[in-house]
């Protein structure tokens, strides 16, 4: 039987057979020489994920003074089950990504059909074949135990093979950029180390040609800025040697919008790595504070919405305060610093513990828990309730479930017995959480709901007029707000209507 | 024996005898009436401490649009031999704080001797005389044993009695508004009910005169805009009831640049003092943060610095980022956590703590050790080595020693019997640390250091030549550099002269 990869609209593409590849080796060989002979530089992008694939449509829309691209990019996605469909998609002009922001399927039309200088594929002979290879594997933080991230590690061994891949095949002097957000440490005590011993497998003498080896981070944001976030935003980088460095910064300086956004070189790869966790463990910190004040709030009375609001009146020093909700998600604030903490021990066999940004972690990941607990104040306890989640993505307006809050929320509401149903306007499909149907029917949703959790601060939620929703419900259910969504007047129309309300760091709202 | 007050210049001043302050009731009553006269309103200042001082000035320097004082202004300050100085100091037009803003001794001389309108007392009767007392009593928190804030509490002893004390005085319609910073829940649960029972004792109906108590935090800074930054900055306030919320919006608007800084309001006291500590455990934690991943960068030769300025660039959302140093001193960031979560137990009988900002506390607390560390690193112990300190006040060019993390280094380097000299340009006398003379002459406490340590950024050590500091030792010294004030040229000029440079959170500068 044959094997196939589906793609989230169900169709089927056959994984390739070995007579696919030897026809695709040929191809790239011919489609690269072509490319060369108008003098573009070819790149390589490994692993089409979520910031992959932007950046490789990025790359290749990056044009000369006069107008043509400077360089010919093969995005590669290894043919398995679960991603190889991206391959024939992209192949097909298409977006792999859905999004909200109109550029996206624009800039991939423009490359993949119009400029032609942008294909996908799953042969690995393409590193072969590249000047530069743009790594963005993906690379995940651990936690073998709910609430405790100082327990999380990082599983390197898939993001091991995938530089040895390129170890295998690369050109000396080929500059392998890492993108990935890893562990500091890891271009010079993983990716180097590997590829020299590859290169010395090959005959390669080291001495002479050492790997050439950058790190630069994107600040990737879902939404509808999505390529922007990627092209038009301030990027840091630095290199393993300053050839790496050097060809770095031209690499990205054809590639992003460095006149608006200049890049900011830093002394080394651990230095670039590091930033990149701490800027992240600097954002985690600040939410779980606010998490912590604001269930200390809740309970005298205050609402900490108010409160950051006259606190974030002193700018330019607590402007940054971000505000309380169902907890924290997404692929980065979840688990960076838990990158950082392992890597102290694992990678430079440092003692101590980076315990602000790990608790941080903790408080953030447990933080959905509350919700659950502001639902006991009403029902003493949640077995057979009938509840509603409204929002199940991790941001606001972005079908992004990555490391959702909702996702802590259900399961534990689903193991004490509650009867959760959940609705999401940008979610097809809850990946992370397959039992799950994630309804698009809002008043079929609703109906029966004894309580209604506003978990995301989607617009449709926001704009829901109280009676239609008490409506739908056809009862009075206990209204949830969980990062102070509905305005004073919304929650008095709700009141109105015989609904208790409970908001998550505001007190007086019951 | 007469007792006697003594100023920090040496001045004595008799404490006042019970015929003195027969006297001083009478004048009292009698400058009262005639300002009343005069169609001002009058204002006491409980305190005349840091904030204090100044705030009774500001208050005194309000004009209306005529140019005439709104209010006159009774500065209180109790009789005690270590602060009764001040009253007879302020009397004559003099600050009894010294300060590098020039605002600070012109808006005594105003206030007091040009104006008249603002004179100190040390006569409790004075607040039976006014209309508005403004609370600036000191009030500490408590840390019992080194590193573990989360067993820190509260003593409010002292301030209960002088809020007692304002309960057997005032007119039942005087507002008293508290600026003391206070843990969370202090007006509604101390301040109100000891002033509703001491006007019980006094016959008040308490339904009838229900005490007016407002809650408004400043956000005063040490250094050449202290003044500014009491009158021309935001402001958040509250009050338990409107009236006392009506009043205090009038005294602040007449007294505050509000049209610049408009300002806060919030809708209980309870808020107003749970912003103060939340808005001072966001620095602290941030610094925190800071600390811990500097310890981290330094071990793999990372300059956190210079990560930190590439995490900035992130206008908006990442610039808030502190800079980690020798520790964290002054008045607030090392307390007002503690202070909230003492309240959470003692006031409110709430279960939890603040973890992130109590942890953060401890961190920030304990850090002046990481610099004995990097002494270590060169010298296996410290006992008998000379070691010169550059600053022991906690902010620079600024002499103030408020818990100065020099105090704890000090104390320690000392405990290891190493011989420590200090030196600050800006700090008379080291009260905190009564034991260790602060020099004054460079050349005298740098001869023969094995180890310097530049602790604050005072602008005169930012300034000094390499070359002639090291002439000053006649030695090599290992410099400690404890937050980046010596740039990459200085250092070099260090290293050229045979010194060894360490610095907190940097790398690769041995």
């Amino acid at each position: 039987m044959l094997k196939t990869s589906i793609a989230p609209d169900g169709r089927e593409f056959p994984l390739p057979t070995e007579e696919d590849n030897a026809k695709e080796r040929e191809l790239l060989v011919k489609i690269t020489k072509e490319q060369r002979a108008k003098g573009r530089k070819i790149v390589a992008v490994q692993g089409l994920g979520f910031v992959g694939c932007v950046m490789a449509a990025v790359v290749a829309d990056a044009t000369d003074n006069d107008g043509n691209p400077i360089y010919y990019v093969h995005g590669h996605q290894r043919p398995s089950k679960r991603s190889f469909w991206k391959v024939p998609v992209i192949n097909a002009g298409e977006t792999p990504v859905s999004s909200s922001d109109p550029e996206v399927p624009e800039i991939f039309q423009r490359t993949v059909v119009e400029k032609k200088n942008f294909r996908a594929t799953s042969e690995d002979s393409v590193y072969g074949l590249v000047d530069i290879v743009v790594v963005d594997i993906q690379l995940d933080a651990t936690k073998p135990a709910f609430g405790q991230a100082e327990k999380g590690y990082c599983d390197i061994t898939a993001f091991r093979e995938g530089i040895r891949m390129l170890g295998k095949h690369i050109n000396p002097e080929c500059m392998v950029l890492v993108e990935t957000t890893v562990p500091p440490g890891t271009c010079e005590k993983v990716v180097k180390p590997i590829l020299e011993e590859e290169f010395t497998k090959r005959g390669i003498d080291v001495t002479q040609n050492p790997p050439l080896v950058a790190h630069s981070y994107e600040r990737v944001m879902p939404g509808s800025k999505y390529v922007a976030s990627i092209r038009d935003f301030w990027r840091v980088f630095s290199g393993v040697n300053q050839k790496s460095i050097d060809m770095c910064r031209e690499f990205l300086s054809d590639v992003l919008n460095v006149e608006e956004f200049p890049l900011t070189q830093l002394d080394s790869t651990n230095a670039s790595e590091l930033s990149k966790t701490m800027e992240n463990s600097y954002r985690a910190t600040n939410i779980a504070l606010t998490l912590e004040w604001a269930r200390f709030a809740e309970q005298i009375g205050v609402d900490i919405f108010k409160v950051r609001d006259a606190i974030r009146k002193r700018k330019g020093t607590h402007d940054n305060l971000l505000r309380p909700s169902l907890g924290v998600g997404g692929y980065c604030l979840t688990k960076d610093p838990v990158l950082a903490n392992w890597a102290m021990g694992a990678l430079f066999d440092l003692p101590g513990e980076l315990t602000v940004a790990i608790n941080s972690v903790n408080i953030n990941d447990t933080m959905p828990l509350h919700t659950i607990d502001l639902i006991k104040k009403e029902y003493n306890e949640v077995k057979n309730l009938k509840i509603t989640l409204l929002g199940v993505s991790y941001l606001e307006n972005v079908g992004d479930t990555r490391h959702s809050p909702s996702k802590t929320l259900v399961e534990f509401l689903r193991k004490d017995l509650a009867r959760v149903r959940a609705h999401d306007p940008y979610v097809e499909h809850w990946d992370e959480l397959e039992e799950v149907t994630v309804e698009k029917d809002l008043p079929a949703i609703l109906e029966g709901a004894q309580v209604v959790i506003f978990a995301v601060g989607h617009d449709q939620y926001k704009n829901i007029e109280p009676k239609e929703l008490v409506d739908m419900c056809k009862t009075r259910p206990l209204i949830i707000d969980c990062s102070n969504f509905l305005d004073d007047a919304t929650i008095n129309k709700y009141k109105g209507l015989g609904c208790k309300v409970r908001g998550v760091g505001k007190g007086h709202i019951v």
